[in-house]
């Protein structure tokens, strides 16, 4: 029997919430304004701190509580925290100086956007759980095909991760090539996969979770430039033809993450033309430079490829998470990914699109704004003319370093990333004692909290790489490191 | 050869720079102190905007130029486009009167963790990319084992979703089962899957993306109360044993997402322990309750378990995305995930965590963050206070539904869900006509924008779902809710 009195209990509920709120809509935005001026001090001064964390393992934990709050702590004591704990224990990616693997690039005009997204909290799973979020990605989408000059009739979205997008093309291409048998009936014939032996380790890991093994992976080698040979590669797919295998997949690296080679694309999509395969093409990090008309040409071919990815959180200046993923036939990737409860069906199942049949997860955060925001306001031209000043900043090293005896390139550069090590010449040194002198160069810079880069390694060769992305590096950070290099090594 | 003007003209960059920099701090710091005015205005006036959008298919689509802009747009004419043209493409998941799906319900200082995180662009795959991001992960991970008692000496990790973290469930207890060996040889051996009927789709899907087929998933019956049946789960593994398959893993749902349904916990792990399988407990949504020392008991059984999931991004006041993923041997997992290219090896990873290793994706978001600043701003005690609250909104809401007589609850109430439909008392309906009418009842509330709820079928019944769980729900929303469903559903 319901209490009568219940809802005029209940009615007095805002004031009984309130006591276990431990902030109002004014303590929000007051908050927040001083939140904002943080956030604007932190990227002015952000040169003043250490690139990578000089913390040691166990230090952020153990200043952590062990155990959660039982009453509400103000938000100002929990702020007060976040500066004396968490910042010294963070690395800043967004330090001009931040060299390392590829970078999570950011800008004004994308934090402003997620600002916005984090408000609204929406989640776009379907058409309908907000329209403009899907409306959104899909024209951003089509303005990426704009830029890029990729085929006008593609699809595109956004996905998490590089990571998801490789997954997304590898269960796309192992249910075509099945005959769309094994979401069904679990993988039931080999279907062979390949790259070049210096694609990023994504690409063999989504081999593994697909369940297709490893041992159908096939790492093809490489020429002297560290791009995919396509001799190797048409013997290796006549191999397993030859031994009752389905070649499935190739995946083309335009840039590696060790050195950002690029594969060539065009003579590699012809085999695939051949052989029926599907052409997943692996931009991660360079295809932002796909933007630049002198650029544009290294994936000639594109055409003929069936999926595309780039992140337009390592080099376009939007906050990470945000990979952008396109396909030449939608309807292969909705039927190996959608599936329909009766609780997600909608009115306008037939005539929108649902995200949610585009990937793996079914809830989705609105990231289409942040891009929306920096496409925007950055306009292509003031894209184009980020990307060359630090194509051109790279370009400019690389001389420097070629003119330096006791410095050696170990790769040829292609966009914006230099692959070098250290060699005295005052002594011969073994390719051990080289690797570990260049290991040692790399730790010690890193310790000095003035750059932060990190190392690969080609031909058996400790390399130090250095990626010149990062949003605000210029001409005096580029200078400033390359000192301090040039000064660590030596001593 | 270097160009020796070139680091002189080069210094002289900042300016060049700028002339395609659309924004500077200035700008952005008077940018952001705007953007947080309309932030808290946006959350303080909500309710006077239609919760589902109301717009058509292709309304905002066709409002976004078709092409991207050559030249920078100034922040000011994008805010007026976001304001215009998106808002009203919006479905406002932190309107108190979302009822639909599950929420994706935030809170003040989620968002404003949202902000720090966002300005800092940290990426946390190792340890080394950021030391604070992953310690507080592990940090927070922990406080919700203590916050939920899951057994002490497990490990957690944020993942994507439930999608991603049941994925990472499944395939751990592929390789498992496997001997570790699918990664290698692709799936060669039938391992079956078990869930309740009623369980999420993401269940059935990652079966399919792991290769193992939905030939090997089973759907197992519900009782009257839609929980599993333990005694048909056990008949279904014999057979399967029988019929020389393996069963891996068997998925409870504590909080099915049609009628949050809970299965029997403890007797389904028994049978698991019995038949040595793999059980993962997907709590999703409900798992935020077991806070509740009331409710608690019903994970009795838990430490039985191998993995377990729920989302603080939906009942938990966490802003999406922020899926909390636990297991009793990360072992198994890292076993299963992990994969060490040259470019990824830090000094430290013998002694420190790195999230790569815990699940699909390579690069990760600092979420831990606002975990951190929800638990602390809201203690334990504010938890606990708003989930009962919620619960006695709709243990109230059940108690009118049930004295309404051309209402009827079509399942039991377990935690904030009502499912219900209209049944008038003054003409006999067939099932097919009530289906239609509670079809037409749950469009027309939706078109009404004064709220938005969503549908199921339970034993093949239209049935409208009712969630009370967004953050600021409260008894006036509930009470203005049940008034217009009826006078819909009468009219």
């Amino acid at each position: 029997m319901v209490n009568k009195s219940f809802w005029f209990n209940m009615l007095l509920i805002p004031t009984f919430v309130e006591q276990f709120t431990t902030m109002n809509s004014k303590e929000f935005r007051a908050t927040a304004h001083q939140f904002v001026d943080w956030m604007a001090d932190y990227l002015e001064q952000i040169e003043e701190l250490p690139v990578r964390s000089q913390v040691k393992p166990g230090e952020i934990y153990n200043q952590l509580p062990e155990n959660p709050p039982q009453e509400p702590e103000s938000i100002q004591t929990i702020f007060e925290d976040f500066k004396r704990i968490v910042v010294p224990g963070m690395t800043h990616w967004q330090h001009p100086k931040y060299f390392a693997y590829f970078p999570a690039n950011s800008s004004y005009p994308s934090l402003l956007a997620e600002m916005l997204t984090a408000t609204m909290g929406a989640q776009g799973m379907l058409w309908e759980t907000s329209p403009a979020a899907t409306e959104m990605e899909e024209r951003v989408m089509n303005w990426l095909i704009d830029l890029l000059q990729l085929p006008k009739n593609w699809d595109g979205c956004i996905q998490v991760s590089a990571s998801s997008s490789t997954l997304v093309a590898i269960i796309s291409a192992r249910e075509k090539y099945s005959g769309y048998t094994t979401n069904k009936k679990g993988v039931h014939q080999p279907l062979t996969v390949y790259a070049s032996e210096h694609i990023h380790s994504s690409i063999e890991k989504a081999v593994r979770l697909a369940g297709m093994g490893s041992d159908n992976y096939r790492a093809i080698g490489v020429d002297q430039n560290f791009a995919m040979r396509p001799d190797l590669l048409e013997t290796a797919i006549k191999d397993d033809i030859a031994n009752g295998k389905k070649p499935a997949c190739v995946v083309v690296a335009i840039g590696t993450t060790s050195s950002t080679a690029v594969d060539p694309l065009k003579q590699i999509a012809e085999i695939c033309q051949r052989y029926d395969i599907w052409l997943h093409v692996d931009a991660a990090f360079a295809g932002t430079a796909m933007v630049l008309p002198e650029h544009r040409h290294q994936i000639n071919g594109v055409e003929l490829a069936d999926s595309f990815v780039f992140n337009p959180h390592k080099w376009m200046f939007t906050n990470f998470d945000c990979s952008a993923y396109f396909v030449k036939d939608k309807d292969v990737m909705i039927r190996a990914f959608s599936i329909l409860p009766e609780y997600l069906k909608t009115r306008n199942d037939d005539t929108v699109i649902n995200y949610k049949d585009w990937g793996i997860q079914l809830g989705r955060r609105f990231r289409a704004l942040k891009l929306w925001f920096v496409i925007r306001n950055f306009g292509v031209t003031g894209i184009q003319e980020r990307l060359r000043t630090h194509i051109m900043l790279a370009e400019n090293l690389e001389a420097e370093i070629r003119e330096t005896a006791d410095f050696e390139l170990l790769s040829p550069r292609y966009f914006c990333l230099l692959c070098f090590r250290y060699r005295p010449t005052d002594k011969e040194l073994t390719e051990e004692a080289l690797n570990a002198l260049n290991a040692r160069i790399v730790g010690q810079l890193n310790d000095s909290g003035e750059l932060f880069l990190t190392h690969t390694k080609l031909n058996g060769k400790y390399t130090i790489r250095l990626c010149i992305a990062q949003t605000n590096v210029n001409a005096t950070h580029v200078k400033e490191a390359w000192a301090l290099i040039r000064k660590v090594a030596r001593q």
